[in-house]
């Protein structure tokens, strides 16, 4: 049986002669070539012919093909027309906006625009924290990118990122109720896309780079934490570290271990392994090897003085191991992979403890294949929804900026992307921690209002949040010049 | 009886002793003071009292507070808390993003994200025309400001422009189905501002200019209409300039008259004043001549070399008329007012011809008040929506923004502009014509859709259409390499 995917679903519309068993030659004309049947309809019909959308299910394009061909081929069936799934849902795009409010009559239209507007937009002339409590800004979100490095294709430029980020906006939307809207850029110059997201800041709460190449994302991170009062979070680097580190934190509550006891190798120091080791670091685990194409990370190496290896240097390998993935492996207890395919063998991991942990995150294709991890290794994730404990980022990203929205939190802390983890890994209940749920399920509807509260509170904790009270939108006309409450 | 707004609506919690009459003495007190008793509901009640939520409409906020005054004066009432209906409407915002795609089960995410979505970035990074039917550019339009000239309050900033902002998003939604997204910028500086639309431009399929003030907006749409390839609207000037032309075609309708007949004064030459000029000689209109605070405008004026003076001395005034605005008004047909309240006299208008026409459109207090017009004039429009014949920019922005979406086009030329007027004009029927009505109602339902046809068609003449067929949005899968049509 081929491993087929629902994104790779096609609908087939056939021409039938109607005669009997011409549809049960279809049916085993795909079952042969290995794919999945799904819905079939009947589109119309004639005295001699019927007409039939049959919907499959292929491993990829050219299984796909295979069908197509395989079908063609059936005595008395003509093949019409062929349409893909995936793309039929993408058409027109995926998202719109809408109103929050009734335009009906002119009344609503005096209210909503001229003239009433004009008292709420003296109101915020007047008192510029307003713009939090009436405009859109308080669940805004501007989803960034300049197409540099959109999921494993590459540099594909602003257009064609366009639906990763309205996929994004959607998820946003879906699992955390935040408002976002993509802005895909036509620079992939530094300078440019800083000055650009500055300029364009007023109106969002909040700024989701996304999908910018290393090591670009960097700095531009870095200088729009600096410049801008609204949290900048890059989530390629930062929602993969959280949700890491929630599994890991899931790992050592199954193994009744601490995180400052485990020895972690993480293979891949690029935006996402730093930032990996970052949080790790961050929430505590003392003992951190990383390995890149060049080896162990350690400060004899050429390049220890440049970033992010300095930091890497300062920061990991306290017991200064050198050599390559075999030396960072022995007596690991966790290998966290954020390379590429197949760059990890079964000899490699079984140098690792017994009760371990491996990590393999490369997508789509992991650092080794589940099925290929040895026996010491008990708990295995990867990025992968068709395999156990699946690593994530939808499991971070909404609550985590639903949470710096509710405080009208400045940035998004280290502190808050540690209180995500915890949050994340706890809506697990002991009881139900097995090998195979160390991590939530991306659908669990619990996860995005427990890491908002947490991220809310971890704000309050180190002062990142404006807004100091419980609870998430208390409304509150402002009152004063060209103001509601005139009591 | 003070001249009381829907946007100035106020609801007034009371606490009421339950004896006969106190009500009866607070619905007193608010006629006596002038105000419009709207709804009132009863929100709780005790043995001894009774609370009412009574709504209020009030002229402006002063008044609103004298009946708020007036109220508290009364026996037996207690006035608990005041609450602005408009300021209600804004808070949290007033639009939000919808999902058009469900996102409900882990085969809709692999297809609206990742691993489908891959495939569809993929195709458009194959053939970058796909942009416009595989992501939201075909439906999205940016409107951006920079919050220079917002409404009548002139430079209140990018944050506070944002009510105005989300509100015309609002309208383009409600009148044409366009999705679009409040852009305020943080700069106020032409090449910052250009160099920042043209940089988020790829996901847009339009950029709508809001509130930037002249001359620094001349500047910016010239060279963002030179530099993108979708269309850029200006639509303080050529939103109005539009709707203006539609007055002026229904009132030669009515009158009988051509346009290239009718002399025509028009007082201000700023942004809109200049844009309006500009349409009527596109549209035919070959006498008019232009006044602004220094007088009418003539070849010999010491600012005659400097735009848009330079425009004005090549294109208007071919009697070379010199003088203020008496000259300007003898034997004129129409008077278009686009400057500044109480601007005009009675007697200035009586040097026009019978059956004239004044577009008096100052806002929200005209250049001469309606009922000051002497006789001579038969037909008067404005800005305002308590007066017949109201000249609304919601009449054209969204349709004409419909019709360019709709075929693709590169730019919003004068044609386009031209033939959006004639179709508003042309919405209402011949027989139904008259003084009061030689515009449509801003709730019309058919003029969103006959000004896209009308637009859609006028691209297509002059060549800006990139997309030919007739009708709107056909949806075709593109066919190629990791797209759908296998066939």
């Amino acid at each position: 049986m081929a491993h087929t995917s629902p994104s790779y679903t096609f609908t087939i519309r056939v021409r039938l002669e109607r005669t009997p068993g011409t549809f049960a030659r279809v049916a085993s004309a795909i079952a042969e070539v290995d794919a999945d049947l799904g819905a079939v309809d009947i589109a119309r019909s004639s005295r001699s012919h019927i007409w039939r959308d049959i919907t499959v299910l292929a491993a990829d394009r050219k299984h796909a093909q295979r069908v197509v061909d395989a079908i063609a081929l059936v005595d008395g069936v003509e093949v019409e027309q062929v349409s893909d799934r995936t793309f039929l849902m993408h058409l027109g795009g995926k998202l719109g906006i809408k109103s929050k409010v009734p335009l009906k009559t002119r009344d609503d239209l005096s209210m909503a625009y001229t003239p009433g507007v004009a008292r709420v937009c003296q109101a915020i002339a007047d008192e510029p924290e307003r713009v939090w409590a009436l405009t859109i800004k308080r669940n805004s979100v501007a989803v960034v990118s300049d197409g540099s490095a959109v999921l494993g294709m590459g540099d594909i430029g602003p257009e064609a990122a366009m639906p990763v980020m309205e996929g994004k906006a959607l998820l946003f939307k879906r699992f955390a109720g935040v408002d976002s809207w993509p802005i895909c850029l036509d620079t992939q110059d530094v300078d440019e896309i800083v000055r650009t997201v500055k300029a364009i800041a007023p109106g969002f709460g909040g700024i989701n780079l996304e999908d910018i190449s290393a090591p670009r994302c960097f700095e531009i991170e870095r200088r729009l934490r600096e410049e801008l009062d609204i949290p900048v979070f890059h989530d390629d680097q930062h929602g993969t570290a959280v949700v890491v580190l929630a599994a890991l934190i899931g790992t050592t509550r199954l193994l009744g271990r601490e995180l400052a006891s485990m020895r972690v190798a993480i293979l891949g120091a690029g935006a996402a392994g730093t930032a990996v080791a970052r949080i790790l670091v961050a929430a505590g685990v003392t003992d951190i090897v990383g390995v890149d194409r060049h080896g162990i990370i350690h400060a004899a190496r050429e390049d220890a003085a440049r970033e992010p290896f300095a930091w890497w240097v300062d920061a990991t390998n306290p017991r200064n191991v050198t050599g390559g993935l075999d030396e960072a492996l022995d007596d690991a207890d966790v290998f966290i992979g954020l390379s590429g395919p197949n760059l990890v063998t079964p000899e490699q991991l079984r140098r690792m403890h017994d009760d371990s942990a491996v990590f393999a995150m490369a997508n789509p294709t992991p650092e080794i294949m589940p099925e290929d991890i040895p026996d010491n290794v008990r708990v295995i994730a990867t990025g992968r929804s068709d395999f156990p404990n699946q690593i994530n980022n939808v499991l971070c990203f909404p609550g985590i900026f639903r949470g710096a929205l509710d405080v009208h939190a400045r940035e998004i802390d280290e502190r808050m992307k540690v209180a995500a983890a915890h949050a994340i890994a706890q809506v697990i209940p002991e009881e139900q921690l097995n090998e195979d749920y160390v991590i939530p399920s991306v659908f669990n509807e619990d996860v995005a209002s427990a890491v908002a509260a947490a991220v809310a509170q971890a704000a309050r904790d180190s002062g990142v949040a404006r807004r100091m009270p419980e609870g998430t939108t208390p409304l509150r006309i402002p009152a004063s010049r060209g103001a509601g409450s005139l009591a």
